[in-house]
């Protein structure tokens, strides 16, 4: 009703676009978690009975994390499927969202097909949008997504006990060989994408198929977070984390959490077939240490948890590899065949330094 | 230990930052419904039996919500200020926060400010960050804020019935006023915050005093939610909502959600002595209807509550007034001396269309 003679001539308002793309998307069922969904000041939220709440926000910013003139659809798939490994790596479910929306112009085009994209990752993953925000600027996604986790339950970086197995979910590299093979990080205006692939020597890009090229691609755009499996997991876990920044930076937050050194068996590293057959194997190493993007579940468990562990993958449809042990001691080593690598130089992929090698 | 030989000679990683201004200064002292902070994959929240949460979102970007070369800890005091204003028109207490923070440069002179301001508004509020994700790009602040009311009690826009009075706390106009009187509107790159100031004609600049000035500022980058009072009147509150688009556009969301008509007396707005005397009467109720970013609550009330909402508002050292009612029927209707203000060509402020008169 603030609609006035001149609102019809003119370009539709952050109202109307919210709500002709966002509410009427989303208002259709909530969960039963969720007492208030969009459209007030906040929505409301009511816990499961002996749940805890999860909460973690991560931003993806255009031609940092994706070419700003990528499918919006695949964006928005990008952006909550990326926070939802956040809570994969607690153990924990889904309940909602909250969108920070920043866009350099109110392109109904653009927002329809974000929308859709947004809203059927909501729906594979029963995560509703609850709220939000949507301003004018520069192409900018920030998502909260919050879950719930039983009581006590949360699977944190700080519990990994010597003599634990390393683990990882899926394969590796693959995040860091889709921006190469698919040339996302060539795309864009900014130089931050175009420096995360600098120091990866060109992949055998002659032997791309279109199956490699898709698997890729929905491996950069539709990571598939761990969410069935960590939770069915979560009793056997010891400690857990998302693969957001590669292997080498992010195990080394489970050490440091955990005051332990992880070791880890360059060799055992498992990787999909389009990044074997894409790249030679120092370049799947490098890129599954360091190139980032892999949103898989890294997590220690008893060596004796194994076979467990196995079943409930299994049931779940994911593969899991052991990758190294938990030992005494600080920091993360790599050995490929006994030997040790040389970290010297090397680094997860850092958003305020580029990756140079 | 991700650290290696090339680190050292390295500007400051996008871990060590994060570590160094917001887990070192907020990892001290978690409130009791907080059961994991800052530092791991998501922070866990143990919901106080009895309560609901409540999640929303806001988005602050550089020279559209603030000018970008602002003092940094007003940046940060204004963006969570900001968030929790919309948890006040829940009638919410604030638990946790988190940050998405997008910055052109890892500048440690900017970031050691920025978590200063951000530190003491939360500490203010008792509203400790528990995680968030920094990032390279345009300056832009994603704060997602997260906080609890008891089961049912949520304040919400819809529950606006016929013969209400309308009620807002403190002042109204400020934020406009504000924005014109400190040129905060003029100082940034960008057009959008420029474009919101154009129709307010120029204010009496010459009777500005450096208390005006301290008092505008204050409004600006640290509007006050209304909390306390907002918790504690919340039984006596029929449908609520944050003032921050201007009261026309907002008082239009309480009563279409509500199925209600506004009727405002413009008579009746309350301006600080700051506001009318840098204004003329046009200009200050321009600026409360259509200004935007007063941060007030806006409720409506059975009129018998009033006596009760005055000793509460006291008690919390809120002024509040009544500046009209509800009334059957559809949209807000202003009346200046029982005449109707046309609203033809007037709207809150709007990110995507800046405000023109």
């Amino acid at each position: 009703m603030e609609a006035s003679a001149a609102t019809a001539i003119m370009s539709p308002s952050e109202f109307e676009l919210i709500e002709r793309y966002f509410n009427s998307v989303f208002s259709q069922g909530l969960s039963p978690g969720i007492s208030l969904g969009i459209g007030d000041d906040a929505a409301v939220i009511s816990p499961a009975a002996g749940q805890q709440g999860c909460i973690c926000t991560d931003v993806l910013v255009a031609d940092v994390h994706f070419p700003a003139a990528a499918d919006p659809s695949d964006i928005a798939q990008r952006a909550l499927r990326v926070n939802l490994s956040d809570l994969a790596a607690m153990g924990a479910t889904p309940v909602c969202f909250t969108l920070g929306l920043t866009l350099p112009a109110a392109d109904e085009e653009w927002l329809s097909h974000f929308a859709a994209g947004l809203f059927a990752a909501a729906n594979r993953f029963d995560c509703p949008l609850v709220g939000g925000d949507t301003t004018r600027g520069p192409l900018n996604i920030a998502i909260t997504v919050y879950g719930e986790v039983p009581v006590g339950e949360a699977l944190r970086r700080s519990g990994a006990k010597e003599g634990d197995s390393v683990f990882v979910t899926g394969s590796l590299g693959k995040g860091r060989t889709a921006l190469e093979a698919l040339g996302l990080g060539k795309t864009g205006e900014n130089t931050d994408a175009i420096e995360a692939v600098k120091g990866f020597r060109d992949i055998k890009r002659s032997d791309m198929t279109p199956g490699y090229k898709d698997f890729l691609y929905q491996c950069f755009y539709q990571p598939e977070p761990r969410l069935t499996f960590a939770s069915a997991a979560r009793q056997y876990i010891n400690s857990a984390i998302d693969l957001s920044d590669g292997l080498y930076a992010d195990l080394g937050h489970l050490a440091r959490a955990s005051g332990q050194a992880m070791h880890v068996d360059a060799g055992a590293l498992p990787f999909a077939e389009a990044v074997i057959a894409l790249t030679d194997s120092a370049q799947r190493q490098s890129a599954a240490l360091f190139g980032g993007d892999d949103y898989e579940i890294c997590f220690t468990a008893a060596v004796d948890s194994a076979p467990a562990l196995e079943l409930i993958a299994a049931e779940s449809e994911v593969v899991i590899t052991c990758i190294g042990e938990v030992a005494a001691g600080t920091g993360v080593t790599v050995r490929d065949d006994g030997n040790i690598v040389s970290m010297e130089g090397n680094h997860g992929f850092d958003h305020f330094r580029g990756a140079e090698k």
